[in-house]
């Protein structure tokens, strides 16, 4: 999505080599226009399926699945997160290991709003180590609905985050995929590569 | 609102005189159709006012921020949440006490975003204790921006938030206003007192 390829080069601060701020306009401040965009893209990509729910995870992922809600005109869920002390009753849960903040929380949706009638479409802000998403994986698969993909705005492709989710078979669509960065600059998986890899999607 | 009344009054778990659940349709599993008309209404009230962005606080302020945002054509912000530990730099923060967990937090928000050029939308799903709003509004006041008013979603009229907040001079509308309420039963304040008493927004 060059929009945004083209937003992360001017406004995205890269601090090392794996770790990029975007809070001027994806994950602090949000620019709609850009938001709404986004679900479109994700429409485009995904709006074949038969999504009947999208799923995502407080509080970043929150702005792009309600976008992709919107271009979809589905209901969204997001999991709540909490420190993993004790499980409450009536969720579904994951465990997720935070590499970013090395600490371990536990990911948590109701089970009065999932099932095995759903198709479910995973959207989330960033493609990483892929840690949340596997645990959202886990909670689709825990409810017996069908995940018909995930969709994720920015990947750090040199993260292991798509490869755990492909193993499991899962479709993946990132519309920005960073192959690697360092203060100063950023390079992308160019657009024709991208199209290429995820025509099975 | 009477469309959100009638879904309070369908939906809405009313576990005892203060806990009211709307998880099925605005705060967990969230009705993207629903949110994007409470941001119309949003537009309704304010929308002839300059309001240049909009300030929540996450996670379950960000759909109804982003609903204003795409009906007023504007950025959000949402403040992110942390433990009250130490404080970072170059953030505007402001202490919150959470009544309904029983624990302190800290909100806050990167300077790089709102300044004396700015004229806000406090937004935010629930209107009660005033806690994260007082704490929002104190925010407002330290960046030198105008804060043009606060809209919520749901009010508990019982409680002391709206208050806190008018008291300070800010108008506050809220969508639905809520007098008193008990397991089974909820009531609301009449549309036309809603409309008057918030004519002077």
């Amino acid at each position: 999505m060059r929009v945004l390829e083209e937003r992360i080069r001017e406004e995205g601060l890269i601090l090392s080599e794996t770790v990029l701020k975007v809070d001027s306009f994806l994950n602090h401040q949000v620019d709609t226009e850009l938001a709404l965009q986004i679900g479109q893209e994700f429409k485009t990509v995904f709006g074949h399926l038969p999504v009947t729910k999208i799923l995502t995870v407080e509080a970043s992922g929150i702005q792009f699945a309600m976008a992709a809600g919107i271009a979809l005109g589905v209901p969204f869920i997001y999991a709540k997160k909490k420190k993993a002390v004790t499980l409450s009753e009536g969720v579904y849960s994951a465990p997720v290991h935070s590499f970013t903040r090395q600490e371990d929380y536990v990911i948590s949706i109701s089970q009065k709003y999932l099932g095995p009638e759903d198709k479910v479409l995973i959207v989330d802000d960033f493609l990483a180590t892929g840690a949340a998403l596997v645990g959202l994986a886990d909670i689709v698969e825990e409810s017996g609905a069908q995940l018909l993909g995930v969709g994720c705005v920015i990947e750090k492709s040199f993260q292991e985050g798509r490869s755990l989710l492909e193993k499991r078979g899962i479709p993946v669509h990132a519309l920005a995929r960073i192959s690697s960065m360092a203060p100063g600059e950023v390079h992308f998986i160019a657009n024709e590569e991208q199209i290429k890899e995820s025509a099975g999607c």
